[in-house]
């Protein structure tokens, strides 16, 4: 067989389980495939394309025979095994915030900055699944009109947080219907008929990292290592996919119907966008589908040069796993992988 | 027994009973209360204070002999009874869009502008559930330091649109659970593990109209005709309580304990905002509570004037039924029944 030796670390998780379908959905070469995850779930069977994998534990080892590694399963993880796998000739695919700031760590959405991969080093981070979305908009319409300010309030689905979290609002929406005591585990307060303004940890400048990673990575992405942006990320009772409602300000004014022409014409990117007849993006739109949905396009009214939007994208597909696999395809279309030798060293 | 005449129309909807529980905690006063409704409700009886009241339908000669009205039915019946009652010497104190932006109409939240109601003529407005928050917020900070922009975004309850939207909330949540078909009629999509941004109807601008509520409703209250305000209007599935994300810009900049230290001396608004703790304010917190909860207070990283924040409040209470009743108290307190003598008549 032809294609890569890959490995799936995290392969159980709710973006792992997603990440397979899609390698299955997109046909992505593969000449070896190997499914880790913690000792909880090793011995586990999983079907890929047909044909039984049995879940192994991680090992530094395992990487000597691996091209390329993803990585969806905990920061602390992250943290222990990228470079481990780098230093051993990996291509490290990470899904956790770890090396996503570090200058020698690629961020990339490939519609939006693939020519980023050129200069990685062993690892390559996928932004934070509610950075995706919004980088996916901001970037075609910033060439056409700088952008100068942007603010952005989320929408965020439980299953970013995984699968437990998938289970707690399951259980407590049945513990509310039969006026049982709500139990709370995964989050510090009820989600099942609530929302809460608290992802991650909260910071020392009063946000919290959920809503640092939207401002930094947005940065970063763009290339913009000044734009002005604020967030607030709340999490919200849906199972899955984000959502956002967008304020823009350019350089100069722009019309709704240019920003809608725009948008398109980008791949990965639908514009659902006729309320006449209650078309707009929904988190139940948009899940299982890979287009970041842009709608309610309108003139911010609070001010000369302002669009505002609105958007959802399933934080599970484009938001992590279909986000890494194209970049996987991407480095395998430009021939970036590190035993190719083009690439430098990791350095710890 | 001491006090007006009061009837309640729209008693047996969702505002309308939270309203008879305000009255009896705050022993409202009154000497007759009649309670109506729609000839289905008819007939109904409700217990205020002990006693029993039979629900009637409204008729214009009921108001011939009621001082005070509270509406808060359909729109249409606003339309309809608004007037009648007003010119048959009732005041009226309503709840729907009908009046709000009416010149003749003062739209009051008694903390934020109680003096409009000196030049009331039979018809008394309260805003919209999501407007009320938001002013209670910017009015004492607008008196340190002028604002010059503001940007909402909401995340709004389905008891604003009524309880037949809870009921269909409560029903959707156990199809899903139980793998039955969903089915919707009180909103164009399914709410259940949702969100969307469609509250009230679409404009031609491409704003809905709960939206444009929250632009001229904050800016009559304010007494700001031309400040710059944009809203995306979110439906989640939440059953009380309305929250909101709320970017401030001032003409000076501020800080956020300067912010915490106004609106904690602010009758009416209390500040949760310990992140450390995880205190901040959520619907569960603030469903069946009298006042606007407000945290995450912050710089906005986006401009150096700014201010972001996040608020629940109980949109049946603050948002509806209490501030209607603080009307009224502040109605009687500045003796400004139609009947009195001091106002000026109702014109059509």
């Amino acid at each position: 067989m032809e294609g890569p030796r890959v490995a799936v670390i995290g392969a159980t998780g709710a973006v792992g389980e997603v990440f397979l379908r899609i390698v299955e959905e997109r046909s992505f070469p593969f000449s070896q495939l190997r499914l880790c995850a913690t000792e909880r779930s090793a011995g586990k069977m999983l079907t890929v394309r047909g044909k039984e994998y049995t879940v192994e534990t991680t090992t530094p080892e395992l990487f000597d025979n691996v091209d390329i590694a993803f990585i969806s399963a905990t920061t602390e993880a992250s943290k222990h095994y990228g470079p481990i796998a780098a230093e051993r000739g990996a291509l490290v695919i990470d899904d956790s915030s770890a090396f996503r700031m570090n200058p020698q760590v690629p961020l990339v959405v490939p519609e939006v900055n693939g020519d980023d991969l050129e200069h990685h080093r062993g690892i390559v981070a996928i932004p934070n699944c509610s950075t995706t979305p919004l980088v996916m908009v901001l970037k075609p319409l910033s060439e056409t009109n700088p952008i100068r300010r942007v603010i952005a309030d989320t929408y965020q689905s439980v299953s970013g947080t995984g699968s437990a979290a998938v289970a707690e609002l399951r259980e407590q929406v049945g513990q509310v219907l039969n006026n049982e005591p709500i139990r709370s585990s995964v989050y510090p307060n009820q989600i099942a008929f609530n929302v809460f303004p608290h992802i991650d940890s909260f910071q020392e400048n009063g946000y919290t990292k959920e809503e640092m990673k939207m401002v930094q990575e947005t940065r970063k992405i763009l290339h913009l290592p000044e734009l002005p942006v604020s967030a607030t990320c709340v999490r919200v009772p849906v199972n899955i996919s984000h959502s956002e409602a967008v304020h823009i300000e350019f350089e100069r004014p722009i019309e709704p119907a240019t920003v809608r022409e725009i948008l398109s014409k980008c791949p990965g990117v639908k514009v659902l966008d006729d309320p006449a007849t209650d078309v707009y993006p929904m988190p139940i739109k948009a899940e299982g589908t890979d287009d970041v949905l842009v709608g309610r396009i309108r003139k911010d009214l609070s001010h000369p040069n302002g669009i505002a939007l609105w958007l959802s994208c399933d934080n599970l597909r484009k938001g992590a796993a279909l986000n890494a696999i194209q970049i996987a395809e991407e480095v395998l279309r430009r021939k970036l992988l590190p035993r190719q030798g083009k690439v430098m060293a990791w350095q710890s």
